[in-house]
C-alpha cells in the first residue's frame, strides 16, 4: 500500500481524499491543514494535524494548496529526500524546495465543492524529476481510476491556459447566453441540450471540423441582425464581434 | 395520422425526416426538394418531387430551407389556407406568405450531417397565429419525442442569438484551446473531460454560480502569466482580455 499525506484543505484536497478512500493501492495516512477545523469532520477516517512538526513518514506528500503557498510550504516541511508533489496547473516543478524529490500531480478538471467526482473523468498530468518517482505517481493516479499523461512544466502551463478558455471562458459564454435569453423572458433551459451537444460533438470531431453558424458561413444578414439585437449591450456586442472575427480568421475568411 | 410534407434537403430536413420515420402519430407524405438528387436516396421511403405543382394535400408543410428562401418559397406554394411552418431561429413568422395558416417549428439544436440525433434532446420552439395550429404543432413535436415550448418571434430571435454564443462561440473557444495546447505539443484530448464537465455543470447550477478561475478570483499572478504566454498570439490575447473583463464585470469586480 502506497502511503500518502495530503496537505491543504481546498476543493482539490477534498476530492483527492475522497478518491483515495476508494483506492486499494494507496491510502491517506495523514491530512495536514493549517486550519484544523477545515478537516475535523474527517478525523474518524484519517489522522489530522495542523502541526508541521508532527507530519509522519510517507511515500508521497501532496501539496494541494494555493499556487503562492507551494514554495514556502515545501521549504518548511521538516524532512528531505522524500517525494513531494504539488497539484497546480501553472506552478513550475522547481518551485518545490530542492531538498525534496519533486513532482507534479495535476488533475485537469473543475471540481465543485459538493458534487462527487468520478476520477475516471479526471486526467492526471504527471511530471517528476526522477523516473522512479514518475512511475510511483503514475501508479497512484491509476489507482484512483484516472487516465494519466506525462506532461512537462511548459506543456502543463499551456494546458492550464487552454483550460481557462474551454472552462472559465466557455462558462462565461453560457452566462452571456443566459442574459441574452432572459432579456426577452425566453427560457435558458431550452439551450441546455445544445450546450451539451456542442461539448459532446468534439469527442469525435475536431473543433475546427465541428464549427457551424453565421460567422463561419459569413451570413451577413444574420450577423447584422444579431449585432442590432446587441445594440444596448456593448460588452456582449464586443464579444460577438471578436469571436466572429476569430472564427472567420480560423476558417480563412479574414486576415488578422 | 398527421400527414406532413417536408420542403428542403439540408441538415434539418434530413434529421426531421429520420425522426418522423419513428413517429407513430405523424408521417412524411411527400418530400420536396428543388434538386431531386439530394433526396433521391429516400424515394423508397416516401414520395419525392422537385415540382411545386405536384405537391399534395397534407396537414402540415415544413419549410426546412435557408432563411432567405422562406418568403419566396411560401409565396410560390400553389395552395392556401393550409398550415405552413418554417424551422428558422431568426425569421419572423410573418415572412411566411399570409395566404397560409402560419407557424414556426424551430428545433433548437446543432445537427451534424451524419450522426443520428435523438429528438428527446431537441427542444422544439413553437409559434403559431391560431391556437388550433399551435396544438397540432405541439402534438407533432411530442410525437418526435421532443420537449416543446411556446416561443414568440422576439424570444426565438434572442434564443437564436444566445445559441450562437453557447454553440458557435463556445466551439471557437475549444478551437483556441486546441491551438494553445498544440503550441507546446500538449495533448488536447486531456481537456475533453473538462469540456464535458463544464457543460454538465450548468444542468443543475446557473452559469453565474458555476464560474471559477483566475478572472473571477482576480488572481493577478496567473492573469499576468497567461497574458505573457499569449504575447505572440494577439487575437487569442484579445479574447483572453475581453472575456476576463466580462467575467469580472459579471462578478462585480469591475465596471464597464
Amino acid at each position: 500500500m502506497i502511503s500518502v499525506i495530503i496537505l491543504g484543505s481546498g476543493n482539490v484536497a477534498n476530492h483527492l481524499f475522497k478518491a483515495f478512500k476508494k483506492s486499494d493501492q494507496a491510502s491517506v495516512k495523514q491530512w495536514y491543514s493549517r486550519n484544523l477545523h477545515t478537516v475535523k469532520q474527517f478525523q474518524d477516517q484519517t489522522e489530522i494535524t495542523d502541526n508541521l512538526s508532527q507530519i509522519k513518514e510517507a511515500d508521497l506528500y501532496i501539496l494541494a494548496v494555493s499556487d503562492d503557498a507551494v514554495k514556502e510550504l515545501s521549504a518548511k516541511l521538516p524532512f528531505e529526500k522524500r517525494l513531494v508533489v504539488h497539484t497546480s496547473g501553472s506552478v513550475n516543478i522547481h518551485n518545490i524546495d530542492k531538498k525534496h524529490k519533486r513532482g507534479v500531480f495535476y488533475p485537469l478538471q473543475t471540481f465543485s465543492k459538493d458534487a462527487e467526482m468520478d476520477f475516471t473523468n479526471v486526467p492526471i498530468c504527471i511530471e517528476a524529476i526522477e523516473s522512479k518517482d514518475y512511475h510511483l505517481l503514475k501508479k497512484v493516479a491509476i489507482s484512483l481510476g484516472s487516465p494519466t499523461k506525462k506532461v512537462n512544466s511548459d506543456q502543463r502551463q499551456v494546458l492550464h491556459l487552454a483550460a481557462v478558455f474551454v472552462n472559465n471562458f466557455t462558462n462565461q459564454l453560457y452566462r452571456l447566453g443566459h442574459e441574452i435569453s432572459e432579456s426577452e423572458a425566453a427560457d435558458f433551459d431550452l439551450l441546455k441540450p445544445l450546450i451539451l451537444e456542442t461539448a459532446k460533438k468534439i469527442e469525435h470531431l475536431s473543433p475546427y471540423m465541428a464549427q457551424t453558424g453565421p460567422a463561419k458561413r459569413n451570413d451577413k444578414t444574420t450577423l447584422v441582425k444579431h449585432l442590432k439585437l446587441l445594440n444596448d449591450k456593448p460588452l456582449h456586442k464586443a464579444v460577438y464581434q471578436l469571436l466572429t472575427k476569430s472564427i472567420q480568421i480560423t476558417h480563412g475568411g479574414k486576415k488578422l
